[in-house]
């Protein structure tokens, strides 16, 4: 890793607001990460997005990507409009970026916080890890004319590989373990995971028995091969149809998910629902050299520039980079203010209930670092 | 089609029960069909499923194949066991069915039952129409060695063609017609959707812009060149992610969804969560010449044989089957009784909270014909 967390010198991190809310809520986080007192950031301010392609040309420039890979220790990405008609020569720089800097899991915790707003909320506290660089995310994708129709016939190539899985389920076994740790360290009452840590492998081999089988093989080897480490995890696996359906009806029943990228994709925004908003819901876009924290959110053009966006889920993504840049202690301080924000719920965006801007509830999370 | 709903010859029903407890609600299904005053129907059992497969090496007999095609006008499925691992030979026949017989849509309503035990619960009325024949359920998968890793790589190719695209949107459309129609004949207190018909086309064209983008073109072209037949119907999109999201959060702005075969089969599993159970959710597998209803629910291993199963997805699918052979009236007397057990919430299975047994409340639902 390009940094650890000892080290002195200044973190330099990418900013890529890119569309939309993208650029109120990315300079909210960079406002939390500079009110830290513990490491020194170093800010670049990078460009991206289909606004950018709309005026270049271009979605992501060479140079963005250089920046990141030669300068920088992470990087915070804002938000990317999608066009819903095809658009030539465009391709989202997100999926993009992933690829070009090799970031592997996608890490999405969702966490419920218990507040007056949501009396009826189901309480989870569920980490999903997502695969990020394979699945039908490789966008190998042609079209031809069926002869026996004479219409057109279009195909996409889904790549589940045995490297790939074999990482993504070292880093959720890992996960498991981390968070088991970081739970014991609370009082018993505070801990809404009573169990043994749990890693539940998510797929469609039912169905997809060489590539789901795949992953789902590769994943259980991960505990088998190293069968002391991960003696204390539990492990158990979900058809992602059912998984869809459990997570809503028993959102309590899970800790760690992983699961490749179309699926994660898929579950991590039903799990956003559960906890009242895609505006809580941070990500991490973790590679062994680099993170690239992410809200889970779109660029919400309708609300763009009204500043009334919700800055938690980006501002948890900048604690989720921190995590994984090593500074946990940080990372636990950014959690613990949007914590007490959500659940005092005096200062909350009009997409959790509330009226306040998005200035108001930075302002009030700077204030309970 | 082999039938209408004018003839007077009777209508001759394969029931595939399967595995679990496909056993116990398909013969709860067929008590209700038998008791109809209206069309007369003979029944033919067949083999299918996972057990079959397990005594005899054939998961779906060429025997059961060929009596469902030369005799029969439609036919009941139960559910069929997944087994987890990778068993040599063994392939899921539901899907093999759905092929076999060009069943090319999935029909699957999802209604929300207002009852006592259930005061929080979202009001939805929906239709979800899967496509059925092909995306990543073609099966097409092979492995082989990564000569850059020396490890495994799978690979599944996911087809959609224009041809499937276009008969299964033109099915969203008509159905969102018929759906209309339907609703003006109920009191206007009793209609749950107050807009203009809606199709809402699920895909993830930002990422999959050739393969989706074939299903989202071919679908919108169904409403343009039909301009005037389906000047009332509004057509909207949604990602699949957003999609589950928004389900979850406004399950009351949808009306018909159409998706491709596995955005469909996950929409589907979520809707059912929001509306109880899995248990209440049925399915109708529609081709040009043939129906075979399906209750979405699967084989539960862990309570089959114990005379608690809900019947009511087995029932509600033999109301679509009946529907789709042209029986409207007969369908809604069906309906009309479930939904009365239901809403009276005296008689209902463990699932929905209750104590009654899948005898129980098939016979409340027989006294309500
Ligand atoms: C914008 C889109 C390409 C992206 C994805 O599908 O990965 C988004 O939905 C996400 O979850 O980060
Ligand atoms: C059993 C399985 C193959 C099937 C599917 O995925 O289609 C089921 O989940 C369904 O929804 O009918």
């Amino acid at each position: 890793s390009l940094t650890t967390a000892t080290s002195s010198k200044a973190l330099k991190i990418g900013l890529l607001p890119a569309d939309g809310i993208g650029r109120e809520v990315i300079p909210a986080a960079q406002r939390v990460l500079e009110s830290l007192s513990g490491p020194k950031f170093e800010f670049v301010t990078l460009d991206a997005g289909f606004e950018h392609f709309q005026k270049t040309g271009t979605a992501l420039p060479q140079e963005t990507i250089d920046t990141l890979k030669n300068e920088c220790n992470g990087a915070l990405f804002g938000a990317v409009s999608s066009p819903s008609h095809k658009v030539a020569g465009y391709s989202s720089p997100i999926v993009a970026l992933r690829k070009h800097l090799d970031l592997y899991a996608n890490v999405r915790p969702v966490v419920s916080v218990k507040s007056a707003s949501t009396p009826h909320q189901k309480q989870l506290d569920m980490l999903i890890i997502r695969e990020n660089t394979e699945c039908l995310y490789i966008k190998s994708e042609r079209q031809e004319v069926d002869p026996k129709t004479g219409m057109k016939v279009a195909w996409a190539d889904r790549r589940i590989s045995e490297y790939a899985s074999k990482r993504i389920g070292t880093m959720a076994f890992n996960m498991a373990l981390t968070r088991d740790k970081l739970r014991q360290q609370k009082p018993e009452s505070e801990r809404f995971w009573k169990h043994k840590p749990r890693v539940t492998i998510v797929h469609k081999s039912n169905v997809l028995s060489v590539t789901d089988g795949l992953f789902r093989e590769t994943v259980r080897a991960v505990k088998e091969q190293n069968a002391e480490k991960y003696a204390n995890v539990d492990m158990e696996e979900q058809l992602v149809d059912s998984m869809v359906y459990r997570m809503f009806r028993e959102p309590e029943a899970f800790d760690v998910a992983v699961a490749p990228n179309l699926y994660g994709d898929i579950i991590s925004d039903g799990a956003a629902a559960l906890v009242g908003s895609l505006g809580v819901v941070p990500s991490a876009n973790v590679g062994d050299n680099f993170v690239m924290g992410e809200p889970v959110h779109g660029s919400a053009p309708d609300i763009a520039g009204k500043n009334i966006a919700n800055p938690v889920a980006a501002i948890r993504s900048a604690a989720l980079l921190l995590e994984h840049l090593g500074y946990t202690t940080e990372a636990l301080q950014v959690y613990g203010a949007v914590d007490k924000v959500l659940s005092e719920a005096t200062y909350l965006t009009p997409d959790l209930g509330g009226k306040s801007t998005t200035s108001e509830v930075t302002e009030a999370i700077l204030k309970n670092l």
